[in-house]
């Protein structure tokens, strides 16, 4: 891609309505703009981040032996009055009435949808265990959308549900789910803790939440030093203990001490048990033939959440600094000189057609900026690898390799080419 | 993917509220159930097929040059009284308020939004011409939701939107889309007509629509037999002409004779003109410095409605007739004897190997049922290549090579994967 045709509409001064870094950095790198309050649209360079995350996301799921499915955003009031959550959710189930007066809601969950599903089209115990997912758009009609879309109102979010006939299958369905979503943040590059955690509104046994570690995380939790002990601070507040009293407290599996700290919580898993499937009344004939209700566990990871989380772990002050993983772009060519220079900017256009066929996601800055400004938006949009082209090269056949993170390096067309070989073949 | 691992709940009767074939045989090969009137869960099958198209039409986009984005499915009122269209549009617009009594609406479409975009963020003729499409959820709130997915009130539709500064730059953006939308019905492996066509609620100078032929289809069209021309009736009669004189009677062009066909609408493209940069004061600077406001074109194709319309257009009394392009999977292996006899399952689960590395998308049908119960299922989804292995295979090595249109093969198993090797290479 060359810079000049990507619609990318950077910003030099940090919108005042935006309070966090994430929230800032990703309306001055062009990612997103603001259409209503927590609404947004994603601009070319954010939904490059948002699908790669995405895609992640489809990958481990499909992984792990779960199916895709795509259910609808907008739900019959009639689901939700078999579990009596139309009456027992709050405002933030935006409530909705067709031409025909008939009522419907935005869709913050799918329980009641899959439920009804599965009651409709599973008989026996013989299709079980079964995990359907999807990736879809959610509304939550929030009281205060804040963070952009960190809490907006409409989001992106995987989530999947798991059908079991006995507690034993039921906890392997989980302890998938768990592997799984470990293995996605780890491959989306963050750092971050699975926390012990109150179930709330969708109900059920025992859940767990994953927090990526932040500064700005909206929740607190109390994490252990010396083991992967972790619980969501709100719990501890329910059972009556006072949190100032826990700083330096020995963690209660006796490793190490508990320490606090600021999470983003980008996923929760449940264990549901028979909540839903009791209220719906969704069975499969057993193994005697008898029909039992269905155990159930629900797993929600919050994909465009992901995208903010990650930004907040990973900046400076001039800008993002992707992962390599969800990177919009790895490799951003400088040539000074371009369209000025001829051999510069040969060299350049060659080197770019050598990366797209090397296989990397490369974007060259053809404008007619200088290099000051180049260098600028390339830090402030977080591209992990810039290819500087400048005089050296005429002079003594040098190109500089500059990283986000800091480190630079010098050395010849040849040895830059022969590095990203490398990488690429790793 | 194994058949038995699948969530793929096939049914054996016609469902009876579903009157064309292709909602019919959608519910009966288990791609799609039904949540609400309009409104319906894909299922992995069915989700696989959409996807396919999906790829398609955002490899298609990308190659003409547009940038994906993606717009928010709840969009304020206030954007929509700008254009008089709060008012304008009837009850297919579905008003919702939100918890702070604030007016919503779910999106039909996106010129608003995307013209408040363009406004906030296009400042110069030097960022144009622009074109950036979406691939995303839409909501009509149909009067009679009917023929599943065809016409359903929840939808996925890839929408783009083009922004020029002068007429003939318009008339290339609308030709390259014309063009795309050419490519991508190519590519999915349907016969189609361009129609000139009334540009409705949307509004502009010119548009003209996509029509897949299909006996039930809604719109009837007027086409030539020896050129290209074709004229949607409803333009006609709006004009006062009587379609029963049109019959046989010579194209306008002068080329052949008019005939009456049935189409199914699947995209659609407008020159919009200024209508709607005027109503919201969407202008750049031109090379004179001085503010003009753009001119539009706005594009839709309708990616659900494509996949029913491909069955329409692809079936028979046994099922769906996928084109390869976009069936859910291309070779389906039946194995006669599979789980009881032990060479036949050998060979039955190394083909299905050779068939993954070969990088076909292959299901294995390792279910308890007999020979028939297989074949009907496999002829009821529509897999276009089935290998069947027998008895035959034990006695003298031959497998038959079964095609979904009918034609049938007998070779040894090198024989088969030599064909299918050279088709992977084509």
């Amino acid at each position: 891609m060359f810079w000049s045709k990507i619609f990318l509409p950077t910003l030099k001064d940090t919108p005042q309505d935006a309070e966090v870094i994430s929230h800032q950095l990703m309306l001055r790198a062009g990612m997103i703009r603001k259409v209503a309050s927590g609404i947004y649209t994603w601009l070319p360079l954010g939904l490059r981040v948002l699908r790669k995350v995405e895609n992640i996301v489809r990958e481990e799921m499909n992984a792990s032996g779960a199916q895709e499915v795509l259910m609808p955003m907008v739900q019959p009031k009639e689901l939700w009055e078999e579990t009596k959550r139309w009456k027992k959710m709050g405002p933030e189930l935006l409530r909705i009435q067709d031409r025909h007066e008939r009522d419907f809601c935005l869709g913050p969950t799918h329980e009641e949808v899959i439920t009804d599903l599965i009651r409709n089209n599973v008989k026996s115990y013989k299709e079980l265990p079964l995990n359907l997912y999807q990736i879809q758009t959610k509304f939550r009609d929030e009281v205060r959308p804040r963070y952009g879309v960190m809490r907006g109102r409409e989001f992106l979010m995987k989530d999947s549900y798991s059908f079991d006939l006995n507690e034993e299958s039921l906890q392997k369905s989980y302890m998938k789910m768990r592997d799984t979503y470990k293995n996605i943040i780890s491959r989306v590059g963050l750092e971050f803790k699975i926390v012990k955690a109150d179930s709330g509104a969708i109900g059920g046994d025992a859940s767990e939440e994953f927090h990526v570690l932040a500064e700005n995380g909206e929740d607190t939790i109390a994490v252990s030093n010396g083991s992967e002990f972790a619980i969501n601070t709100e719990l501890l507040l329910k059972k009556g203990e006072d949190l100032n009293s826990l700083e330096g407290k020995p963690s209660p599996d006796g490793k190490g001490v508990i320490q606090i700290k600021k999470g983003i919580e980008v996923g929760h898993i449940f264990q549901l048990g028979r909540v839903y499937s009791d209220a719906m009344g969704s069975n499969v004939l057993n193994h005697e033939g008898k029909k039992e209700n269905l155990l159930m566990g629900c797993y929600g990871i919050g994909v465009s959440r992901l995208v903010a989380a990650a930004i907040e772990q990973n900046n400076d002050k001039n800008g993002i600094i992707w992962p390599e993983s969800i990177a919009p772009y790895e490799v951003n060519i400088v040539a000074i000189g371009f369209d000025k220079d001829e051999k510069i900017t040969k060299a350049a256009l060659s080197l770019y057609e050598d990366f797209l066929s090397m296989g990397y996601e490369v974007i060259l800055d053809d404008r007619k900026d200088g290099y000051g400004t180049k260098m600028k938006d390339a830090e402030l949009i977080g591209i992990p690898m810039n290819v500087i082209i400048g005089k050296n090269y005429i002079e003594k056949k040098e190109i500089e390799l500059k990283h986000r993170d800091g480190q630079s390096s010098i050395g010849t067309l040849e040895d830059i080419k022969t590095i990203f070989e490398h990488f690429k073949n790793k």
